[in-house]
C-alpha cells in the first residue's frame, strides 16, 4: 500500500533497462524485499522472474488474492498442491524456454541452484547479486514519505512512551509500552527487534530487553524504529540517564554527540561512506575510546534495515541524493554501561537532511522520574 | 535462557553422534535457528563449525558479551572489524586443516558456496540438508516446557484482548491490543505478523490486518502466537462472530471443526502426516468445500514457526512421541469471509495432549459486543 501501481511499473521498467544490458535473457529473483521492491508484493513465499519487460510472479494459492490487491502488471504462476515451489520454478523456466538467466547469489540457497542445474541441463544459471539492491540505495519521493511517516510514528511513539516511564520498570516492560506506543501512531510494527538497554546491559550494542530495573540514576539505552504497512521503516537510538548525569556519563556522551554531529555535518553527495566514518571515529579515538567503538558508523535503510551504503572503513561507495543513512556513533564499557546516539538522515542534492528531530542534548537526555 | 546449558551440551553430543556416522570432517551450520538450538546463541549473526566433539562458534564483536551470557562450551572466533564473515570463515576453515565439510544446503547462499569453493579449493564443500531440523522435530521435556509457557502467555493475552474489544474496532486496533497483552503475560513477542482478518478478509489465509472494522454480524478470524524470550513459541487460530451466527457461518464453522476434532483424534505415533491430513481433508470434501480448502493441515513447530513435519497430502514421514504441530482446517469463500480453527498438539507414546484449549465451540465463538 502507499506506494502506487504507477511508480512500481516505473521501478519494473528501470530494472529492464538494467537487465537488457546484461549477458542473459532473464533474471530469477529470489530476495523477498526486492520482489517486493518491483512488485508490491509483501507475503513471505514469492520468486519473481523477469524477462526484457515481463515479469512472472510465482507464489502459492495462501496469497491468489492478496496478490489481486497488492500488484498489478504482471503474470501470476500459482503453485499445485502438489508441487512445490521448486517444482514451478522448473516449470516455469521451462515453458519461457530460457536458456541463460541470472540468480541472486546472495540469497539463493545452494540446494536450490544445484537442483536448477540439474534439472535444467540446458539452461545456465548465473549468479549475479546486488542488481536490485543498487536501484533501492536511492530512494524515489514515495518511499521517502513512507519514511518520513515511519518517524513520525516513531518519534511520536517514543514521547508517549516517555510519559509513561517509571522507576522500578524492566527493560521489557519500556520495550512493551514503546511498542504499544508506535502502534498508536500508524505503525505496522517494529523496524527490528526493540533494544531497551538499562545500565550494564548498554555496553552491548545488540542488547536484548531483559528483567534490569530502571533505577535512580540507571542509563537507559534505546534503539528502536517502527515499520510501516508499506515495508518502510526507520532506525533511532537515545540514550538516556535518570537523575542528574554522573560525570563519566557526561563525558562519554559529549564525545558522542560530538562525533555523530561532525559525521553528520559532512554528509553529501561524493563523500564515501568510509571518509564519514573516519570523522567520527577519529573523534572518538582522540578522546581514548577508540577500542571501544567496535561497529561501523550507520548505514542505508528502507524496506530492509540495513541496506547498501553502509558508513564504514571498508565502504569506498560515494554518497548520492536520495540516499538515506543512520549515523550511530557508540561507546560502549563492559561493565558500565554504554551511549549511542542515533539519527536517520537523508543525502539531498546540496547536502542533508536530518529527517528525525527528537533531541538529544545532554540536558534533554536527562530524565526526571 | 531457559533452556540449561546441560541440554545444549546434550543436543550438541547427540548432533556429533549423527555427525560421526557421515562421511566427512565436519560440519559448517549456518541456519541461525540450528545454531540457536544447539548453542543457545540468539543473535543475528553467526556460524557454527563442528567437527567431532568441537564447536567453534563464529561471530561478530557486538555478541561477544552476549554468547559469553548465553552459551558454554564452545570456542568463539571474532570477526576482525575489517574482515567480512566470509573471510572469518575461509581463515578458520584453513587454520582447523578440514578437507571435506557438510555445509546446510537450504540457507547457505549461492555466493557463499562459490566463494568458499574458489579460495578453499583444496577443501571439498558437501551441500547435506536437515541434520539438525531432524533432531528438532522431537522435542525435549525443556522445549514442551517453553511451548507450554508460550501458550500460556498466549491464551491469557487472548482473553485479555476479548475484554477489550468493541464495535467499530479496525482489524489494526484488535492485533495492537492482542499484541500488547500477550507481552503483559511475559511474550517477547508474536510467534509471526499476527493475521486479524474482518469479513471478507478472512477469505485470505494470510490476510495482513488493516482498516476493516468489526460490525454487528462480522466474521473475525484472529490467528496469531507468542514468542518467547528463549524463541519457543505457539501458533493459535480462532474464528469469531459478533452476535448471532448466521446459518452458513455455522454450517461452515461446524464443518472446519468436525474436520479438525476428528483429525485431532487421529494423531498418535506411527502415522503419517498425509493419514492424518487427508481425514480433516475428506469431511470438508464430503461437505462440498474441498476447493475451499488450499493449504496443508498443519505443521511442526518450535523454534521456528514451520518446522517438520509437515500434516499435508505429499508429507509420508510418521508421527513421533515428542513432535509437536498445529491442526489448522480452513474454509475459505472469496468475498464472504472464512473459517479456519487452530489448536497446538503433543503427539505421546499413547497417543497424544491438545495443549492449547481456549473455547472453540461455535457458542463461545459467538461474542455479544
Amino acid at each position: 500500500m502507499s506506494i502506487t501501481q504507477t511508480n512500481y511499473a516505473k521501478r519494473r521498467s528501470r530494472f529492464s533497462r538494467v537487465l537488457k544490458k546484461l549477458p542473459f535473457e532473464g533474471m530469477l529473483l529470489t530476495h523477498l524485499p526486492n520482489i517486493r521492491y518491483l512488485t508490491g508484493f509483501s507475503g513471505s513465499s514469492a520468486s519473481l522472474i523477469v524477462r526484457g519487460d515481463d515479469y512472472d510472479l510465482l507464489s502459492d494459492s495462501r496469497y491468489t488474492t492478496q496478490i489481486g490487491q497488492e500488484c498489478s502488471g504482471l503474470q501470476l504462476q500459482i503453485r499445485h498442491v502438489d508441487e512445490t515451489m521448486l517444482d514451478l520454478l522448473i516449470r516455469v523456466i521451462q515453458t519461457l524456454g530460457l536458456k541463460a538467466i541470472g540468480v541472486e547469489g546472495s540469497t539463493l540457497s545452494v540446494d536450490y541452484f544445484l537442483t536448477l542445474n540439474d534439472k535444467l541441463a540446458n539452461v545456465e544459471l548465473i549468479p549475479k547479486t546486488g542488481l536490485v539492491e543498487e536501484l533501492r540505495m536511492v530512494k524515489d519521493s514515495e518511499e521517502i514519505a513512507q519514511i518520513r511517516f515511519s518517524i513520525n510514528a516513531a518519534q511520536r511513539g517514543f514521547q508517549r512512551m516517555l510519559t509513561s516511564l517509571k522507576l522500578g520498570q524492566t527493560e521489557v516492560e519500556i520495550r512493551n509500552e514503546l511498542e504499544y506506543a508506535l502502534r498508536g501512531f500508524g505503525a505496522e510494527g517494529t523496524s527490528f527487534d526493540t533494544i531497551v538497554a538499562i545500565d550494564s546491559q548498554a555496553a552491548l550494542p545488540h542488547a536484548k530487553p531483559g528483567t534490569k530495573v530502571l533505577g535512580k540514576s540507571s542509563v537507559l539505552l534505546i534503539d528502536y524504529g517502527a515499520r510501516m504497512t508499506s515495508g518502510y521503516r526507520c532506525d533511532i537510538t537515545r540514550t538516556m540517564v535518570a537523575g542528574n548525569p554522573s560525570a563519566k556519563f557526561e563525558k562519554v556522551y559529549n564525545v558522542v554527540l560530538e562525533a555523530q554531529q561532525a559525521a553528520i555535518e559532512a554528509l553529501k553527495p561524493g563523500v564515501s561512506g568510509a571518509a564519514i566514518d573516519k570523522i567520527a571515529r577519529d573523534i572518538i579515538s582522540k578522546a581514548g575510546y577508540g577500542k571501544s567503538f567496535g561497529h561501523g558508523l550507520g548505514h542505508g535503510f528502507g524496506l530492509e534495515i540495513h541496506e547498501a551504503l553502509r558508513l564504514a572503513a571498508t565502504s569506498q561507495q560515494e554518497l548520492q541524493p536520495g540516499m538515506v543513512v543512520t549515523v550511530e556513533p557508540g561507546i560502549y564499557l563492559e561493565g558500565w554501561g554504554g551511549v549511542r546516539i542515533e539519527d536517520d538522515i537523508l543525502i539531498t542534492r546540496s547536502g542533508h537532511e536530518v529527517l528525525t528531530n527528537l533531541p538529544k542534548t545532554l540536558d534533554a537526555m536527562s530524565i526526571y522520574l
